[in-house]
């Protein structure tokens, strides 16, 4: 077993500070005190300003920026929710240990009067995305939090400050089925990791089977389930345990189209959130499998692809992220030749520890050995 | 604040023996004995044998039996397939600690042989449902598990035997983002409740405001995350805790049919599990609301009702368990008559404290009126 690199240093301040968010609101005083007419300038995230950056392999936000002033009759609305929105996150940064849902933001916004108002959600939510691209931080940074989902099981210690506002430190060891990952433990201070990788598993079957067969002790793992396409908080932990403990990560999904797809937003991030992937994306990440090979190999219950399924792996044959690497486009051609998926628990075929015993440490070595990134 | 009453019995065995599960087999030894064709009866789960039990309020399974005979040709393999996953499930209690998905279970079944092999999943979870039927218990109940979902949160104190088979005890307080709701916590031993209330939570947004807002503590309440409909592991849990230490169950979702329908899975249980719901339903839990007149009583945000929404009304309006209650066909009517459905959400309008200082204290009181079951 590999022993685990000594931490070098300390990890960066997980939340967004207040003075961040208070800048904001400053420049356009600074502005106004100036006899400027106020405006500000934000990062555009439409998709002809999405840059593929080679070096950490994942999408960016380009220099292309949108303008939000107030001598333009349309954009006084959007500036004010802007403003009014960027003040009321800063104020619960300051707070603490107050989070909010993107739908409470925008049921509360509702009190602030008719200069304000969102006529529907996702006029809100885009405002919350325009103060990311601002000062380059998920909303998650500044206590604007998705429902709990994934879970987290393995030897690692948290300092976290409770909802009373206490701090407390939990092992993720102690608890019965998982230590749910909800805004606490996300932001919380990751103190000792007692494991040299991460797995992350994508099926609820699957992650339990990994914690009865006790892989986290067999392969010294901190497990970590996706539930599916892994949230931005779910992704923001994996990088921060990989990249502040420098312990590699693995994917385990089923094997498909989407499967590899969940693999490829832990380790790129995705297109819709080019503007925060430097904080969401591990391109140090590996996909583990369930690989299109696997089927062949193991033997795998398998289903037909669906059409759909085709169309994607047609697009990911030409994704930049691909390209160039034997592994992924064998891979790929695999899936379509055999024209069929499986599902990770399909291995079950085995018995309960074959998992364990034999499929997981065959991949890990593979994916050690040279030629594999 | 009321006095939680002492306890006054053991809580019944939460798990299904091994004993249980070994006796489907040992009825077919003893017929093969006693030169008998082997058969076996198990109640019927067709909707003609579905009966409505008014002094529970919940439906349950009536007499009709199906017959499964050796000595009918097309009941020979669903006969071998019925003994087949019935003796794995009783070596899946008697080993205690592992648990598995239908899924895995369908996977597992592979490794059978061909006179076992199922051609789909749902053959295979249709065998488990006739082992719930036969002994009355549902499958959770001998380690068949669905994904964990939902979460608890409060100062309620479980034994449970981790993954690794130790004992220990956890508090649902000492957890930064609640306790998830999976397999082992469900089965645990619920050592002490210091709360005199379950308040069950439709959204993970209210769960996550009422942690923060401590109406945990401010309403001596265990706070339950439902995530939408609850699992039935979920409403297992929430029937135990209530019935266990007798203390009442408020179930706050939004206010549209859907929402309702949540409440009443809670309380009376689905269709689909009437076989089981004897050990699902918790009869005496009440719908807290969002209420249909809580939309114009707070003045919510509100969205239309679809189609589906009024045909659901309608058909709720005649179920036996509303008919006769006239609080329920008010609220049924009020919808229709407004054509409009909120989020419990939309109280954040009037700011955090809202729910937990007026909306909470409010209903609770109306529930305890007169009038009221």
């Amino acid at each position: 077993m590999p022993k685990k690199p000594e931490k070098t240093k300390a990890p960066e301040k997980v939340m967004v500070d207040a003075e961040t968010l208070k800048k904001i609101g400053q420049a356009i005083v600074q502005q106004i005190k100036e006899g400027k007419v106020p405006s500000v300038s934000i990062p555009s995230r439409t998709s002809n300003n999405l840059v593929y950056d080679p070096a950490n392999q994942y999408y960016v936000i380009g220099d292309q920026k949108i303008s939000r002033s107030a001598g333009n009759i349309r954009h006084i609305k959007l500036l004010a929710q802007f403003l009014k929105v960027a003040w009321f996150c800063k104020d619960l940064v300051k707070e603490g240990n107050k989070h909010v849902t993107k739908r409470e933001l925008y049921y509360i916004s509702e009190s602030w009067g008719e200069e304000f108002k969102f006529d529907e959600q996702p006029e809100c939510d885009n405002v919350v995305e325009d103060i990311e691209a601002v000062i380059g931080r998920p909303r998650e940074d500044f206590n604007i939090i998705p429902d709990n989902r994934g879970s987290i099981y393995g030897d690692i210690t948290i300092k976290y400050r409770s909802p009373s506002g206490k701090f407390n430190t939990i092992n993720c060891l102690d608890t019965p089925d998982g230590q749910s990952i909800g805004p606490r433990i996300c932001e919380g201070e990751i103190e000792k990791v007692n494991a040299d990788k991460v797995i992350a598993i994508e099926t609820g079957g699957m992650y339990n089977r990994l914690m009865e067969e006790e892989a986290h002790k067999k392969f010294n793992a901190i497990l970590v389930h996706t539930a599916g396409q892994a949230p931005r908080s779910t992704r923001r932990l994996i990088k921060r345990i990989s990249e502040e403990n420098k312990i590699p990560v693995y994917i385990f999904c089923d094997s498909d189209p989407f499967g590899l797809h969940i693999a490829m937003v832990i380790i790129a991030g995705s297109a819709k959130s080019a503007h925060v992937n430097h904080k969401l994306a591990t391109p140090k990440a590996q996909w583990l499998g369930t690989t299109a090979t696997d089927i062949t190999k193991y033997k795998l219950r398998s289903d037909k692809l669906r059409p759909l399924d085709f169309k994607r792996l047609e697009e990911l044959k030409k994704d930049p992220r691909y390209k160039d690497d034997p592994r992924m486009q064998k891979e790929l051609q695999t899936w379509v030749k055999l024209g069929k998926k499986a599902e990770q628990q399909a291995l079950l075929r085995y018995g309960f520890r074959f998992v364990v015993d034999e499929y997981l440490p065959d991949k890990l070595r593979e994916l050690k050995a040279p030629g594999f990134r």
